[in-house]
This record gives C-alpha cells, structure tokens and sequence, in this order.
C-alpha cells in the first residue's frame, strides 16, 4: 500500500508550527509495511484541500488526513473530503452525546459550533478521540482509503495509534505483518549504546536492529516481519538476548514505558514507597512520577526546595551547611545526603531521593553548569549520593537530572 | 508571490527527521510577504521529484527546495530540475576550488563523488554555502523562480537567510514585508475567544486575525503587510485595541511567552514571592515555573502532598479534615484553602498557591474526573478558592489546572 499524508493547517505553512505529525505518523506508517510516497501540507482553504486530495488519489492508495476536525470555522478537513467524494455529513451521535456531557458538566454554555467535532462523513467509520473531543474517520472507497486524525499531537497520536491502525490492519488483512519490541535503555548514552553493538547493527537484517533517543532515554527497536506471533517472537528473543548479554545492566524494559513506571513496578512488588526534595529540578522529578496514574501507592510527596531558605524551612537543614565561606554549600554530596534523608524522615516512608545542582544558564557556587548531586535515603541504609557532570541547555540538563536518579533509583531496586 | 517548499528526502518519509526545514523556509518567507500555499515532501527519486515540480509550478510562482544537493548518488535535486528544464549541468569552479582545497588542507583523498556538490544548473545564479560544501542555486525561467538549498539545517539557514533572501529580494523588487503580533490569553477557551471576536475575523483583512491553541492557552495572531514598522504598529495597535475591549480581561500578553512567566514579572516589579502546594498535578506548578531561569526571584518552593498523610505530615492539616465520613475530604474547598494557607505559613512568603482535585483516570472522594479546587493565600488577607471542571485526559487536566491557577493568580496581581 502506498500512502501520503496531508497535514492540513495554515500556521504550517505560515513557519508557526513544525510539522511533527507527519513524522510521527511516517514513522507509524512504516512499522505497518505501509510505503509514504509524499507528504503535502496545505492551509485551511477547502478549494486547496480539494485539490490536494486530487493529486494524492492519483499516487497513492490511502490518504492520511491530520488537521482541520475541530470547531472553528477554519477547520474544513471533513467538509472538503465529504464534498469531494459527493457524500453527506451526519453526526455522530455518541461523539454528540459526549460532547454535550462534558459541557454540562462544567456547567457552561457550549458554544454551538463545538457540535461541528461529532460530524461524522457519511458511510464512515468512526475512530474514537480519546484525548478530545473531535471524533476521526476512516473510509474506504473505490480502492481508496481516507483515514482523517485531529491535529493536536495529543490527540492525534493515541487515535492513530489505537483505532486507526486498527482499522488499516483490517482493512490491509492477511499478510506478513511488522512485529516489533521496544527495548528501553536508562544510564547510557544513545553513542555508546550504539557502539556496544554495531557489529549487531550491521550484521543483522531480520530482526532489524535501529537504536534511537527518546527525551532522556535510549531506546532499540527490534523489528521483524512474520505471518505469526509466535514466529516473530521467537526471532525477537533471540536478537534481545544478544543485546543483553553486552548491555543488560542498562535494559530497565522491553516495552514502550517509561524509566519512572519501571521503578514504580518494581516499588510496587514489595509495597514500598518513596518521597522526593528538588532542587534544580523544581517539580520535575515528581511530575514525572505523578503523571502515571495510580502512582499514589508508592510515591507519597515531597518538598520543592528552590533556594537556600526553603531547604532550611522545610527540611530544616542547617543554615551553616548552606551559606559561608567555609559551608559544603546547597549544590554538595553532604547536602544531597541531608535533603534525602530529612524528606525520608518527615514523611516517614521507605526512601527519600534528592536533587541538587546547577541547571543553568549560569553557573552557581563556582560550580559549572551541568553539575548534580543526586542523593538516595534508604530507612535502615547507608545514604548514597552520585555525582553526574551532565551537558544540554537548562531543560535538558532538569530531564536528564531526574531520568538520572531514577535509573540509580532502578538499579538500586532491582538488585535487591 | 506565491510559494511552494519541496523538501526532498526519504528520511523524511520514514519519518526519521523532523521536516523542520519547512518551517524555517515558511516562517523567512513570510516575513519578506511571500504565501506559502503548499509544503511537499518527496523522496530521493528523480522521477519523483520532478512529478512533484510538475504540480508545484501550476500553482506557485516560486518554488524551495532544501535537500538532495550532496555529494551521493541519492543527492538528485539539481540532475532532476535541470533535466526538467532541459538544461545542461556545469561546474561552479569557485565551489570546486573550495572542495578541492579542503580536503587538501585535511591530507586526506577526495572521494570523486564530493566534486558533485561544486555542480551548477546552466545559467542559474550560484548561492554560497558558508557552512558547508554543496553549492545552491537559484534561477528564473519563464515567470518561475526556483532556489535550491542544501538540507543540514546548519547549512541551508545561512544559505537561506544570506544569498537566497538576497536573490529573492532583487528579483522581487521593492515591496510590502509582513509584520505580526501574537496576543496570548488564558482563562478562556479557543472557541469562546473565537466566538466573542468572530465579526472581527470575517470582517477584517487587514491586519488578517487568526486564533490558534497552544498547550493550556490560546492565542491569536494578527498579521499585516506593510512597508515601514510604524506603519504597521498603528494598524497592529488598533486591533488590538478592538480586541482587548472584548475580551481584555484574558489577554496576559502581547508577544510569545507563557503565562508563568507573565506571573512572574508582575510579582518582580513589587518584589514578592510565592509558595505552592500541590496535589492533583503533583509538582507540575513548581515544574513549570522554575522552567523559567531567573524564577527562584519570585518562587521560593513548595510541597508536592499526594497523599491525605503528606497533607497531614507536611502541611499540618488534620486527619480529621481530609478522612471521614463527615468529613470535607482532600478534593474539597476548605482543605485547598488550608494547603494554600499552610505552604505560606511554611514559607513565610507572601502567596501560597494550592491544587486539589481529582486529574482521573477514575473518580476520588466520589467527586468527578476534572474537578480541580485552587486556593490562592496572601499575607495578610482573605484566602481566596476558586473551583473549576476540566476536561481531557490525566495529563490534560493536570495542565490545565496548573493554568488555570496561574491564570488566577494573574488576575489578582494584575488588579492589585
């Protein structure tokens, strides 16, 4: 199958907005065996849309629509498809149903135009928005295939992800089908990872071998075509043994999750919890925790402790430590140690994990930027504290911060 | 004049780059008051790539290509465009001597396929690669213009903005550039803001407004084309004077930065400080306030309370408060007023901000997904709570409500 992708938004072609859609859904595209001849970006016009809907159908067999489903007056995607190919637009009643539910229960008038996000193009299928509230389409006409996604990045990708690769596996039917497994990395780099196994890289073709860095993380991607399950999985274990055999120590999943799940899994199995004091991270670290559901069992809170006082106020470490000629200073081993520590104690738990550092602009304390002492508190341990000289620009230097403690955090769990 | 940008690079296709060559072309030309009207992406395949010319000169006056200029057998812009024109290819001798000189002054042996990059479409005008080897090109045939520029960003920017600005200008002639300013608002939603200034988009030209979402705010774009700065101040200030009459009270700022930071500067000028505590979005407030270097003038640190025993242990609210048949319960009014009130006690600071509720994905205390209290606590007077129901999923909401107290929290300074 051949397709094109049609982002449609006229802040792409204004500069305003960077197309990351198309790579997003390119790179999906690919894992299901589907061929992207071209990509087009077009404004919100329904004459240019048409047109290029025209151009697309001439080279390939299914048309990627992302953009253009929601409310406004600009968003036209359905429209112009529906008008193209002489077909109606009903609504659909479920997306209708929620819509109105949501507006009621926040108890505010809705403004009419929000309905426009359940149309639905006649003889569709419907692709749910699990994210909002603009329901996608997905048709099949003439040996073309018109699948239409929302533009927001939130929303598009768990629709593409879910049911509009359900719906293009279905319709594809049988045939040899990509299999892949995510390996995750934490506490190497993507060069060094790369490294430990080029001969792998390169001698292997099936499973295919292709590392790649993702926000604080490393990851390879094993992937092999089968016509089934047990073939594919087969190949991919052998090829992950290989690989954790030079890097094992580094592997915290074999599945699309996140450093921070893997600890709160392994946190969970023996009912322990933990609690966190930020520096230069500022929140990060337990934003990154909290943002899974469910993490309440084992993270309890902790303090964001920004400057000098707070870390006396709040876990009242003394002042002398902090501030003097002679004091060990905020961005120290013997500080990190006593911020792990006070948090374990004042909240009780089983670890206290802390960060102090220097994420930038400027320097600190004499200390450069990219400085981080990390401190993990265990009730009944010795405190641990590492130090990590990390490089990037200040929101760079915060994630690797908290991915960094994390994977000490990780190691130190999973060896127990 | 109208343009289109082909980006030539099956890497782009897989979805292994970004295409943010695009958008760096979109944004340069608009400014010198060029309409991009369609973006292309197509491979590295010749009969492809002038497909693709075919198409974009019955609609553009001019077209962009960034890619496909190296030294390999897959760089095929130039052999594609020239053959399309039937024109000859020639050597830039100023381009080969540079390559020539290169590898000479590095001792090591030129591979001959480098030579291909000093190649010339007949009669075109040669555009310097300072960052690199591989000549651009540019050149007017029949009313089309076309510009060639390599695909590294490191090398295509500075071809882009330097020589290829330079060509356009000259062939252009003496005309209007578009000036733009961006409003950005919070408070409301993008179809309320929508609907309140509708008359105003449908009836206005000039400067054209355009309203666009942008992750927990909303903004709007006003555009014009004019030949002098003061010229288009006037008219940018008159809309925007149109505007804020309507809905001035959501409108934090008029140029591109986030609502934290508009907080930020409001508390700067008086010189005051403020503290969180956080539930429902467990650190993101503070996250995204110290995201901002410079912020630990204005934020001191807060607490994360996940749990009713962290709000117990460290914000002294009492058990009794948060647990219970009878009692108020965590996700209340009262107990957002309480860890607004406590984290400034703790602090001793001038506002304590507080988030309770409930991010989902399932129900708490009863009390719905998207249920959000927010206290705000200053020195000296009342304690304010507002309550709010959001909508979208966990990671939605937890933004949401960081924004929407945010956005509170501006309203009060701003009035003070």
């Amino acid at each position: 199958m051949r397709a094109e992708i049609i982002a449609v938004g006229t802040e792409l072609l204004l500069g305003q907005t960077v197309n990351t859609n198309a790579t997003y859904i390119s790179a999906g595209l690919a894992e299901l065996g589907i061929d992207v001849y071209f990509q087009t970006v077009v404004g919100d016009n329904a004459a240019r849309i048409v047109q290029a809907i025209e151009i697309a159908r001439q080279r390939a067999d299914l048309i990627v629509f992302t953009g253009g489903l929601g409310p406004t007056q600009d968003d036209l995607t359905k429209d112009a498809l529906a008008g193209y190919l002489n077909r109606g637009i009903h609504i659909h009643e479920p997306s209708m149903v929620k819509i109105e539910a949501l507006f009621s229960s926040r108890g505010i008038h809705m403004v009419e135009s929000n309905r426009r996000q359940a149309n639905q193009i006649e003889d569709s299928d419907p692709l749910e928005n699990s994210a909002g509230l603009a329901v996608g389409n997905a048709l099949l006409e003439s040996g073309m295939h018109y699948v239409l996604l929302p533009g927001p990045p939130r929303e598009m990708k768990p629709m593409f992800d879910g049911p509009a690769k359900a719906w293009l596996r279905s319709v594809m039917g049988e045939q040899q089908t990509l299999f892949s497994r995510l390996l995750k990395f934490a506490g190497i780099g993507e060069s060094s990872l790369e490294q430990a196994i080029i001969d792998l890289i390169d001698s292997q073709s099936d499973p295919t071998i292709a590392p790649y860095a993702k926000e604080g993380e490393v990851a390879i991607r094993l992937s092999t075509k089968a016509v089934s399950l047990d073939e594919a999985v087969a190949r991919l274990d052998i090829a992950q043994q290989q690989i954790k055999q030079r890097v094992g120590q580094y592997l915290f999943a074999t599945e699309d999750i996140p450093l921070e799940e893997a600890v709160l899994r392994l946190l969970r199995v023996t009912g322990r919890r933990f609690a966190t004091a930020e520096s230069l991270t500022g929140g990060m670290l337990a934003e990154l925790v909290t943002s899974l559901p469910g993490s309440s069992g084992e993270f309890v809170g902790g303090v964001v402790t920004y400057t000098n006082d707070m870390k006396h106020k709040l876990l009242g470490i003394p002042l002398a430590q902090l501030e003097g000629t002679d004091a060990p200073g905020a961005i120290s081993e013997s500080t990190a140690a006593m911020m792990a520590e006070r948090v374990r104690e004042l909240t009780d738990c089983d670890f206290g994990l802390s960060l102090t550092g220097v994420a930038g602009p400027s320097e600190a304390e004499g200390k450069p930027v990219g400085t981080v002492f990390f401190g993990i508190a265990e009730r009944g341990k010795p405190t641990v504290v590492h130090k990590a000289m990390l490089s990037g620009n200040r929101d760079i230097i915060r994630l690797r911060s908290a991915k960094a403690i994390l994977y000490r955090f990780w190691r130190l769990l999973s060896v127990d």
